[in-house]
């Protein structure tokens, strides 16, 4: 790419015309539901984009409700900066030129038979790509699955999911990573800012669109899926700088023989050394995960608990066997460091527990909690100056008891009725409690329970994610998410970069909008 | 453990006065519903239990519509062979003499205070077993979480949940591990036979529990959690020889130097080499697994598969970048190959597929499918002699937009609702297509997709959990139940025992009896 088209794509007006365009157009728009020029105008409408929506379609038909416009002529000039392209190949240089007369700035392709497609596809592609830079236009794709802009309530996009709000910002080389990421933000409530899915990137790479997302202040977190790096020392460039502004996370396709195998069949990607490419990550200050929950999970983490300033971790457990394995994991993590609780803070503990409780890290209250033990304990962990991050488990175990109560057959009698409100209060205020402590303490506590993946609605795991927090499915996940939050806290610590600013407390709760909130 | 009291707690009278009881006796009931003598009670009859149910209480109060009994002299003789005890330490001595002369020959005690507690506690305990062993009863405990058996559907349970049925065989040192297993059951529907927390266990192991199991019809793969092992030379020779009977998944917590500190807390336990376990597992055919949901996982798997007999897989997809990642994890884990598609094929699927499908492996059908497509290529695959199992994905995406479709401003547009409908059928389609290719061919199939977790009720992943198999909630966590499907499968091979058995076609399908089931 030439450096004036670099200069245009992290343009502001780029940048805007993509996310935050004052009107869209789907050019090809279908009536028939099958085709991605119908579902990406149903997705653009089903998702309440505030701005103007135009369409095209040869015939001039009327699709969902919107009258078409048989030719771009016909668009009023000004209204719209954004195309979203489901034509045919051979339409589009045409389509893109009357685009831009029109004041379109940015033109988002969905359409195939590109770079993707043998020899005659990338001349057409390097063709489009300089028409692209000939008219300014910001060009992604082609060959893309679509855009996501949850400030601007906005899903062009040829497939499902439309992700919660949030500040996490997606960029990937694969649109299944797109929709995995974001069906990932719609079950666990963690909500998404941007998501692209770059397609062939013939013009603007994920590098590109990660680079954007740091200046962007939706977004405090960048998500990435790669799979080939052509420009390796640029890639690594971009995104050393983008991980000294927010926490980036990426996710390598194509790490093993057989994968960049596969990747070679699918993007046409070249093997990159899978060692080099960790080196360059843990350089670069980013988050390397080896799974696509993983990923999420890390992504989810950073855009909702402070960074923690040390690696002195400390478990509470109202389940004791989830303490062991969970000082299993830590251990195995070899930079955190499952301290030796503080003798101070085991003799405050000790004044709200009967002695039967561990004495020990992972803090184990062993049956001994009342009603106000669990808050309070949690605060003298979390607020003692030895210790950086705590791990909670054991909350809705009474909750998911209480759901047996409810649809069991004594359910109207009072007294159950009252047993099942009193634990459904309780697990619900240890949620806030968490939340609320971490607050205060500015220190991350992350809440683990199965039961938020087997009963999401249990009022334990229910109020972690109404406090806009993830409640992660096992220890063993939070571990690992705690582990990737430290390590970027010590590369932000080493270099002297501010930790605060990775998660200010505004930024909470974003992804827990659309779902019941706890009474913080 | 004397030889009389091995021998009497591997006898099929106490297996079915434990699991298959024709009467239960809860020892200890309560009006209070906070307490595990109302919450026990309420359980049992909550799960539809059949046999008799009867309860004492000083009292003689009504408790939940059971007329309690004062003491256990009133019981009728020969009417109860289980007690589930939820009374102080102090009654129980009394309390099991008597249980003994009316007939009872199984007691479950939750009752704390014995070995957990001390010296004085450790004393008591002995006492208890020497009177168990006295009587004949099998004891199970002391300070023990509860009995499930799903065939008599029976929750005899101081908690939730109460799993569907299934074929999964749980026994643990730890109550925490039943629950976190039984929800994990509830999340996938792949359902649970038989579970005990084995509590101190006093003198019944989860070793003992899982020697049960091995003779137990209804049961066909053992789940296990297990912290210390006293007695390692006879825990492995019992694992031996359960494993060469079923497959058997372990998870141990204690097993690093953190690790082991919080179980000598939580259970007493002494640490032990970690990689002797390690080996030793190896030895004995049974599947380590790190965390708790690759242990449930697993077990699910065995429960729901037919074991392959290599190790040459294939990945077939419709999400591109989700075989490339695929092929990484099946390139990790180093025992499972993913193999060269045979030529022939890679000619038997060209007929069926645009050029543009990967023509290698992962087998990438590029957009190319269309309305018989995948079954058929599907069926091409597993059928071929070279291939030993198989993984597929990019189930449910069609359906994920349906959703979205549905949900939208336009569900009412009869052509809406046709290419929903349209979606949801193919989806179906594909799932049932995956479970009977795998019953004809005998090789397993797992199919993968976050949908399965996050949009639960897609028709996809909804089909697969109706046709009674897991539906993974990513392809490495498929890829990683695969191998250790390989590794038992390898096992039994080398040692000449039959592959078969592990699960036959009837045994499939029990767990998904409580939801749709597919359309097979």
């Amino acid at each position: 790419m030439s450096p004036e088209q670099i200069a245009f794509n992290n343009s502001e007006a780029a940048f805007l015309a993509l996310f935050e365009p004052k009107g869209i157009v789907i050019a090809g728009a279908s009536t028939h539901p099958g085709k991605f020029g119908f579902v990406s105008l149903h997705n653009v409408i089903a998702s309440g984009y505030a701005g103007k929506i135009f369409a095209t379609n040869l015939e001039g038909v009327e699709v969902l409700g919107i009258k078409t416009l048989p030719s771009l002529e016909e668009l009023p000039q000004g209204e719209a900066d954004l195309i979203f392209v489901c034509t045919p190949k051979s339409a589009n240089l045409d389509l893109l030129r009357s685009a831009a007369r029109k004041g379109i700035r940015a033109a988002f392709l969905t359409s195939a038979g590109y770079g993707e497609a043998g020899e005659q596809g990338q001349k057409d592609e390097a063709e489009l790509v300089e028409l692209c830079k000939e008219l300014g236009l910001l060009l992604v794709g082609p060959n893309g699955q679509g855009v996501i802009s949850t400030p601007a309530k906005l899903c062009a996009q040829i497939v499902a999911p439309y992700p919660p709000a949030g500040t996490i910002g997606i960029a990937s080389q694969s649109g299944n990573f797109v929709s995995s990421f974001m069906n990932w933000s719609c079950a666990t409530g963690v909500g998404v800012s941007r998501a692209v899915s770059a397609g062939n990137a013939a013009a603007t790479s994920v590098g590109d669109f990660l680079q954007m997302y740091s200046h962007d202040p939706s977004t405090r977190v960048g998500l990435a899926y790669v799979e080939g790096i052509p420009d390796g020392r640029g890639f690594f460039d971009q995104m050393k700088a983008v991980a000294l502004k927010m926490p980036l996370v990426v996710i390598k396709g194509g790490s093993t023989a057989g994968g960049a195998q596969a990747a070679a069949s699918h993007t046409g990607s070249l093997a990159s050394d899978d060692r080099t490419f960790d080196g360059a990550c843990r350089q670069a200050g980013v988050t390397r995960a080896a799974t696509v929950e993983e990923a999420f999970e890390a992504a989810a983490t950073f855009a909702t608990q402070p960074l923690p300033r040390g690696n002195r971790v400390v478990v509470m457990t109202t389940a004791g066997g989830w303490g062991v394995v969970t000082a299993d994991a830590i251990t195995r993590d070899h930079d955190l460091d499952l301290i030796e609780l503080p003798s101070d803070l085991r003799e405050s503990i000790d004044a709200y527990l009967p002695p039967r409780w561990s004495g020990s890290n992972p803090v184990d209250l062993a049956g001994g909690e009342t009603r106000d033990t669990i808050p309070k304990v949690l605060e003298l962990v979390a607020s003692h100056p030895q210790v950086d991050a705590v791990i909670y488990l054991g909350i809705g175990i009474q909750s998911n008891q209480a759901r047996m109560l409810s649809e069991g057959p004594f359910a109207d009698d009072p007294d159950v009725a009252r047993i099942v409100a009193y634990h459904q209060r309780q697990d619900a205020r240890f949620a806030s409690a968490a939340d609320e402590i971490s607050r205060t303490t500015n220190k991350p506590i992350l809440t683990a329970t199965e039961l938020a993946v087997a009963f999401g609605d249990n009022a334990g795991p229910a109020t972690v994610r109404g406090t806009g927090r993830l409640c992660y499915g096992s220890a063993d996940r939070a571990v690992a998410a705690l582990g990737h939050l430290w390590r970027h806290s010590r590369y932000r610590i080493r270099r002297g970069l501010p930790l605060l600013d990775a998660c200010p407390a505004e930024f909470l709760n974003a992804g827990g909008s659309s779902h019941e909130a706890g009474s913080d």
